[in-house]
């Protein structure tokens, strides 16, 4: 019996099917101290205990999106290791903030199956769930990728395509047990903005750029233990090299985002995502935001802002598409996501 | 109301001013680990919290430079990012060991200014201080950085230059409570010469050299939080190098001198300071140390040795000025402080 | 007094010499976060404090070659600062798993000594063991290194040349406290593959490479303390490589192994290793692995595999030494130890 796998293929996936990815994973203040020196992340609420007990936390939680990597990682070898794309992501929310301590492990139900009309892939859709160690889910996400047939003969399965919505609507953000931004310090978070100081249309240059090394996002996606060869193999391009892991460039431009955004201290939803162009060592990443909506919560203190985060290969494009509505070659990311902000 | 700061210009400061600097940030091992991966540092008391239990402290503190670094990255944003230069150090001194757990923020008083005859740029002369979570300060230092100006045509403040100690006096050397070196284990700290063995004058080459990568110091950089965009975005130069944060020098400098000061456990006083010439990846940074005085502590077994730390591009040139006083090309950094030893 | 050393020269060494090596280490979870960051590690006992207490240890262990970098690291100034080649290792066992909080320190015995016929370096053989803050030994292993003499007229050593066994023998493998795989969870482990699936002369392909970059190997050194100059100094070679710690390429084989191996949770003996050639930055390392033998355990549910791990520049090869017996230049590791797995 071969003792690898080769991982699955389009053909291999079932409606329904659920799959409890492997390599639960405990969290430490190491996997923080990685994130503040891997990003530029500075929001206060995940840097300082003390921070987050006063805004009604028992200490500062893992960054946000510490717990979609590790999770997102968890489900590579069954989901996306022969992924052509990863195309886009749906309902994505966070349910409870990720301590130092907790173990994660993750499982991810197929929802939808749609090969392509080449015959030779398909695109899969699955609701990915990411539990802790008393099996509440902390975060959950829809995703789909494009994933290549290991038999082109494989019949075709039926196809479904699940509804999903166009963003998670406020009622159902979850917003974290406990907090409350009635006593919040501006000048501790670092800027004075709050929810009602963003009005939705307006457009926040992020100004600073990050340029990304190689050995910088792979110890970045080997941290979350994704095992994408795309991503560590010099091998495999003419060039040497090595496509970077798009939730680097989602944790790149949040961070960045701490420029105009410092308040935004939770993402509580990701609406949607695309990664619209690869992203390579060498590239200097810039970002900007636009406020897409506001909404109010029921916590004391907190609302919410729905922002469109966009990262770029130098300096930001004030368009991301072109007039055939397809990105622009130096446009990377394209996040629609909901964050959490003191009023 | 724009979103961003572009930060500080010289005009902006006040004489008596004081700016609490945004981000607390709660430090554990991981910053620890970071530490030991980024710079060669083998001081057994920050290594092993057996070892510093025998010396009288309840575990191992984290490395003196970590609590400074991460000083300095919170004052950034407010001091230094319109920054042309940082020109110097005084009167620094650590004045509690920073422990896993603590959690750090910083504020800053404006102690001097004086306009350049230019008219373009000023000196801006701060005392920062680092605060722990019960708002005891664990670091203080004088520094003073040259200050673009924002608007040129804005008047001069009146000129008022600090009078700042060439050297912090044994007397104000904060010791550790608790702090004993009466069974202090040479064996295990790495060498047998202890404050006795040390004569003024004396100069040690610490032999060693290690090369930095750009992944390296930018991961450094980040980890403290330091947002200054020179270190990280290769668009700012034409040959892409990225400007290396002085503070990564005066880390690698100071972790070299383990070979030849492996006894030097603590740094109690930073006397002054200077970066000589920028650093960048590629560079293979020397350093050596000389004795310039020796001092008593009321510490059981401890003594306190004043040095002065060099740290240089290539192998260490006996000479670090020109017969003008101009620092050579490949001098780096020179530095003065106050360490801790045993006697 | 000369300040710093040069470390030791062939004529240094001793029979029976006993040799306290310097900077005990606490480690925590900052060193597991850098361990998953720099090699693509997931076996699932290191990963997680549930699976680990599932298989009945009180959390999850470090890595076990964690554990063997840190003492190897303590050992490098007083054994191999001065070494030409790093020639083998025999009788190495795991004796208990270390975890977050433990403090680490090594000594080493001199066990053999034979000098070239060359007159200009020798062999020295030593038995080092690491011992954790209740003095007990966690880890212990011989490894010989060739050592230059510094002084080329010192006579020669009578030559001794310890008896060393072939390979450990599984009655002397030590089994964790409390190890029990009788519910050991296959799906959270990532592979299905038990002790009794694994045949003696079964071949597997670990399928992926890794190319490492000098600041991801550097990073690792350091980590463990290790100071040996030719990993750091880019002037060493004219070009301007590091030579790579042969350790990295162990972990990075033995992460890589997963594939195929990943219920092989444990190391618990190391009974032969050569590096084969040298690493550099670039290289991208392949391994495969090879079955030498099984054996049973008194443990529950626990089984032992003898395996040989080779690690190989690009794809491996079939073969790794040419026709004389020599290694092909494009081998890097050839490694045999036992590890522990679910029957």
């Amino acid at each position: 019996m071969a003792k690898t796998s080769a991982g699955r293929f389009f053909e291999d996936y079932r409606i329904g099917q659920v799959i409890d990815h492997a390599v639960p994973r405990t969290l430490s203040g190491g996997e923080r101290a990685l994130y503040h020196a891997l990003y530029p992340a500075r929001h206060a609420l995940q840097s300082s205990d003390e921070f987050a007990r006063a805004c009604g936390l028992p200490a500062a939680p893992l960054d946000d999106l510490i717990a979609f990597h590790t999770v997102f990682g968890k489900s590579v070898p069954d989901i996306s290791i022969n992924a052509v794309a990863n195309l886009g992501y749906a309902e994505g929310r966070f349910l409870r903030p990720v301590m130092p301590g907790d173990t994660l492990r993750a499982t991810s139900e197929v929802i939808g199956l749609k090969q392509n009309s080449n015959g030779r892939s398909g695109v899969v859709y699955v609701h990915t769930r990411g539990m802790d160690q008393h099996d509440r889910c902390v975060l959950e996400y829809c995703r789909w990728v494009m994933v290549r047939k290991g038999n082109p003969d494989a019949p075709a399965p039926a196809t479904v395509i699940p509804e999903l919505a166009a963003a998670v609507t406020p009622d159902a953000l979850v917003i974290p047990e406990g907090l409350d931004f009635s006593d919040y310090d501006v000048t501790q978070a670092g800027e004075p903005h709050r929810w009602g100081d963003y009005s939705t249309g307006e457009i926040i240059d992020h100004v600073d750029g990050v340029t990304v090394e190689e050995a910088e996002h792979m110890m970045a996606t080997r941290l979350w233990q994704n095992t994408s060869k795309v991503h560590f193999d010099a091998s495999l391009r003419p060039d040497g090299r090595r496509l970077i892991y798009g939730g680097h460039v989602i944790s790149l431009a949040r961070a960045l985002s701490f420029n105009g955004l410092a308040n935004a201290q939770m993402i509580v939803a990701i609406n949607a995502g695309a990664h619209a162009n690869p992203c390579f060592a060498g590239d200097t990443v810039h970002a900007w935001s636009e406020v897409l909506d506001r909404a109010d919560t029921p916590a004391p203190g907190v609302g919410a802002l729905r922002l469109r985060l966009a990262a770029t290969r130098g300096h930001a494009p004030a368009e991301l598409r072109d007039a055939d509505g397809k990105y622009l070659p130096d446009v990377l990311l394209d996040l629609d996501y909901w964050a959490l902000i003191p009023t």
